[in-house]
């Protein structure tokens, strides 16, 4: 069988892009999987690894010849490494990205490759706080999910070339509107985000009659804000490009929060327990997870 | 070496219960400890795997000749249990807790102990998701926090025995008033319990477009969350007896996450990574831990 990419472009190979790599090269996916990145010394590890065929930091070099790129760099970098590929690519080169907001985003690259080819947003749930092509496993995608948001203006033959690559490294795909995405990942990804920064803050910033709460932190503030431990300009970006729907999910959220106050304040047990008691099944719903 | 205490009793032999008595046991640090339960089932598995000499669900039978009473029990349950101990313990019998909530605890606890012995607020920093003496481990205190909360009340060789325990077992011991200690923990633990069952609540009582978006739920969530599958009607206790600080911690933190949100409406994006920068930095001083 052919595979489904004759030349497929990584650009970043970090924990995400080094790990799709890695798995499109073990699935047999593509004829050759190049790796673009800034770092010298991270696209060595890339290679020695053998994540990627081959590893470039020139634009030029990564899009000649290739089929399909894949933007695996933070959300405020892909618009302009779009415009920076763009004079190298082929007509008809795909260009999809694996970034975790989708409207603000997708429309930029839409607009950064007018007159190329397709654009497919696709955003694959499944990372860590582990970074760098050190970090990548061919198994991430493994039986998670992966979002693809096609537009009106999207390419059908080029959404199912983007859904047969992600399926092909194990990822259960789904199709929905970016704006949907985004409202839904405002709330299970940048919200949390946002309250673990604030949880840090609020436990860093002020000694207790000289103490510093920190100290006393335990194993439930530490998996608590675990994810305030992501890098700030990342996140900066993600937030600003999704400033919408994560302004809705934080007036919802104070809304939640507001609610179990009132019930502290006014010492109500009972009202208490079931407020409680219906987000621990909420939380439950989840399981443990790995 | 004459052991600290002839006779040991440790009421509720959950995980911190359990593990307590497996540790005393482990270092000689008793002539005997028992284990005073509710669940026979608990008490057959905590006998079994050896962390009590013996175990009673009768108040009666525990209080009897015992040197010193430690209760790990939850917090909205140690006054009912001390009261109910009372008319059986001998005078002089050291009453202890361990309980993550100490001003209005150790308050109510003096109450019901008033004219039979000393009591010594404590307060292990140790701990996990996990619960029942299955989940006990002779080490869950070594190297951990213990904070002791002696009052004006408080009896200095009583308070001098507890810490020797806790030392014993391997933990660092500290003292503070115990209002400190509430204001402290009100930031590292209190209110991340909140907020938690907040998030849980925020991404589960509301589809976005036919779907749930707890379905969408990565690792990021699920360790933000984590704490929210704790006992509901535990952290409503917790809560209520230290709604003050807790307000307080609200409060702090509600100013925390406005800042944050006000950068993001503004579209300040230095502001915004400064901030997330700084929240990162503080929570980066805990390390990954265990």
């Amino acid at each position: 069988m052919a595979p489904l990419f004759s030349r497929l472009v990584v650009a970043g190979v970090g924990l995400v892009g080094g790990s799709l790599a890695a798995a499109v090269r073990a699935a047999g996916l593509a004829g050759e999987v190049v790796g673009l990145g800034r770092s010298e010394a991270n696209l060595e590890v890339a290679c020695a690894r053998g994540l990627v065929d081959s590893a470039t930091r020139d634009v030029r070099t990564a899009a000649a010849g290739a089929e399909a790129i894949v933007l695996a760099v933070p959300v405020g970098v892909c618009a302009p490494l779009a415009t920076s590929l763009r004079p190298h690519a082929a007509p008809g080169t795909i260009l999809t990205d694996v970034g975790s907001v989708k409207a603000a985003l997708v429309a930029s690259l839409e607009q950064a490759w007018a007159g190329v080819g397709p654009v497919v947003g696709g955003h694959p749930i499944a990372g860590s706080e582990a970074s760098g092509a050190a970090a990548a496993r061919a198994d991430l995608f493994r039986g998670r999910r992966c979002i693809l948001t096609p537009t009106p203006a999207s390419d059908r033959a080029a959404v199912d070339r983007v859904r047969a690559l992600w399926e092909g490294v194990g990822a259960l795909v789904e199709e929905m509107p970016a704006p949907v995405h985004d409202e839904i990942l405002a709330r299970v990804s940048h919200l949390p985000h946002l309250v673990a920064y604030a949880l840090a803050l609020t436990a860093g910033e002020r000694e207790i009659d000289g103490h510093s709460p920190l100290e006393y932190a335990g194993s439930g503030f530490r998996d608590a804000t675990r994810i305030a431990g992501s890098p700030a300009a990342l996140w900066r970006d993600v937030a600003l490009a999704n400033a919408g729907p994560l302004g809705a999910a934080l007036a919802q959220f104070r809304t939640a929060l507001g609610r179990l106050e009132a019930l502290l304040v006014a010492g109500d047990a009972a009202g208490l327990e079931a407020a409680l008691e219906a987000a621990r099944a909420a939380r439950r719903r989840l399981g443990r997870g790995r």
